[in-house]
């Protein structure tokens, strides 16, 4: 019998009504003829409610007791879903992590799976079960402690269950209908792609798309799972609904960049005349990446004199972590620096394309179209298959609009 | 090293401050010497929440998904609790009940325990872990699937640990300071007893005083575990706090009555002129069993021409479900009776102690006692060391204090 994987996240489950709008879309799955693996999210709120409380009660918390908690609220999700599609007259069950067991390693709170061994689970399909209900974000690690997968972890559970039971398919029910070729809430003729690749999706998510979390489109990439990600508040679920993501042969349609992503809370850091010797970067982002600061685009400015200025960029609400760090560091002289010029009004635009592999010029485009509309760039960072350029925050949707109406990304190729 | 079980219920730990404070008492145990496992309640109202979602999606509910629901509150608090005496110093983990394991039968939502493995806690214990915080109510089945325990299932849980690991005593905090005479809202004089026996605090239990619940202190019993209840609002947690519940035997005080206990919403139901034969109390009281009907009392009269009265007494909340039961049973032909008289507004007061086994005349002191101040007794019912009697609900406050004052209840022996 064909397996398919159904993910359903916060919002999709947020209370008794919304579960049994999700439950009533995995009925008709099983009506279609599949047995199903449900990846259940917290109910929205859930989660930050339980993380709160963790660190009220603690700064530097023991992460082991931390994934003991946090895990809850998704086994809470699990049970009603089971209870309600039991309801719908489905044969459903619910699992926790350990149950199955999804069996990950030892980093409490952003743990990586091992295995999911599906004797359990299949014995139980094989028995007539038609619907399997798991608790997204959760596994167990080695010496039989909760552990939890960390940001984005529903969506990963999701993936790898699809790969391990090689499923036919792995829909992310969501509260957007698909993948835009950029944010519809900016740019109104935003099409909605009927395909992306997993290439296109990694850039999107990393550059802030936020509807797949990057890990699990790696996974996905990697065990060629495909995935397709849907609205749970919309009636359509048949073939054609959504956006899929999936191998760039796939994709027949050819749009040189496929789609424009931003970031708006970016900050801009520039360490101002730095001695430039062997080892100076790593003397900065080294302690940058120690304190946690999610460093992103870096330029270095031609040394003059043995002393250069090196810029970065991080999301501002890093902006104080890393100014500690780098204070620290210059103060144990491990580096030394005149100064330190934060910009918190930048924003990142980035055009993403497979398409880019094989057209040259598309980067010189892009800063062209931003020329016209006067817009500065102030770092410019590149990829195989994006350019993202940093700009004044103010610019950022004009610059958004402008780029995609001068890539037509409105048109279907 | 010596062990103690602390068991803190809903309102002890029902929110961070309150979870701080029982800590405060976890961690002056470690001070004084002890390992001690911790047994705790979900914060109070959070299960009920639970519940509440459960039975608004499924009102026939499978009793598995139910329990891997509701279970997860204990879960919350175990982790708050373990992070709270970690970031106190104390060397503490959390241990859900398919970690320990727990292990019960298979009847989820009431499941029974089967064992308590002590290898994995002591392994811990032997390492230099001083507390084991462990969520209450939970077990695993065989089958691999969390069950709960039911009704005051923490307790039960507290109490079975203090067994399993043969703990040096069994700590029950709760939000009274111990067991009284009787309750201090009716009686100001009510006294707070220093000791009082297992068979005695079983019947004060199943008599509607609310501190302990019957099937922890049955298993208390059967195990010599030595209990104790205590405040969790109160800062002596000496060996003199609170009121020991313990063998007969090391009971110094020699009371002929303990206490008196009362319970408010009683119903008395007659069925008027049923026909009398062999096998017709069976035929009235299963039906009523089956309802889920919590039938107490019940007294026949003398038969007279072959017909009798059949009288017994339930919670008020439960009259409808016993006079459909009834009804049932009377359309079906298996009970024959000519009405039903509902009174909903008695109430029953019971005198406990086990002095009564050898001292006579107790049960006509208590008819003396209440005569006296004009008390009409509908039903009396009498075992070894209580008597109970159903009277009008208003007389109910005058009886209790009448019988407190005629034993002498506030005066210690």
């Amino acid at each position: 019998m064909s397996l398919v994987v159904m993910k359903f996240g916060g919002t999709s489950v947020a209370d008794l009504s919304k579960i049994a709008n999700a439950a009533r879309k995995v009925q008709q799955e099983v009506e279609n003829g599949h047995n199903v693996i449900v990846i259940v999210s917290a109910m929205s709120g859930k989660t930050n409610e339980l993380v709160g409380w963790v660190s009220e009660t603690s700064t530097f918390y023991d992460a082991r007791e931390y994934d003991a908690v946090v895990s809850s609220g998704e086994n809470v999700t699990a049970g009603l879903m089971a209870l309600t599609l039991q309801e719908m007259g489905v044969a459903a069950r619910s699992w926790q992590g350990w149950q199955v067991p999804l069996q990950t390693n030892s980093a409490h709170g952003a743990a990586r799976i091992l295995d999911i061994p599906c004797e359990n689970l299949n014995s139980k399909f094989d028995q007539g079960m038609n619907v399997a209900v798991v608790a997204g974000f959760q596994g167990v690690s080695p010496e039989g402690r909760i552990t939890t997968l960390g940001r984005g972890g529903s969506d990963t559970t999701a993936v790898a269950f699809a790969a391990a039971f090689k499923a036919q398919r792995c829909d992310i029910y969501t509260d957007v209908d698909g993948i835009y070729t950029t944010d519809p809430r900016i740019v109104s003729k935003a099409r909605k792609m009927e395909k992306i690749s997993y290439e296109e999706m990694l850039e999107l998510a990393s550059l802030g798309a936020k509807v797949l979390q990057t890990r699990s489109v790696e996974l996905a990439m990697r065990y060629k799972v495909p995935l397709r990600v849907l609205s749970s508040f919309e009636d359509d679920i048949s073939e054609t609904a959504g956006t899929y993501v999936c191998d760039e042969e796939e994709i027949m349609e050819d749009n040189v960049v496929s789609g424009v992503a931003y970031s708006r809370d970016e900050a801009k850091i520039t360490l101002v005349s730095v001695a430039d010797r062997p080892g100076v970067a790593a003397a900065i982002f080294v302690p940058l990446a120690e304190a946690g600061v999610n460093v992103d685009m870096i330029v270095q400015n031609i040394s003059e004199e043995g002393r250069t200025d090196m810029t970065f960029s991080c999301p501002t609400n890093e902006i104080a972590r890393a100014q500690k760090a780098l204070e620290t560091a210059k103060g144990s002289g491990t580096i030394n620096f005149h100064g330190l010029v934060v910009d918190d009004l930048v924003a990142k635009v980035s055009i993403v394309g497979v398409g880019m592999r094989s057209h040259a010029g598309i980067a010189a485009k892009m800063f062209e179209v931003l020329a016209k509309e006067g817009v500065n760039i102030r770092v410019i960072t590149t990829s195989e298959i994006k350019v993202s350029v940093l700009i004044d925050r103010k610019y950022m949707e004009l610059a958004v609009r402008a780029l995609h109406d001068a890539f037509e990304l409105e048109k279907a190729t």
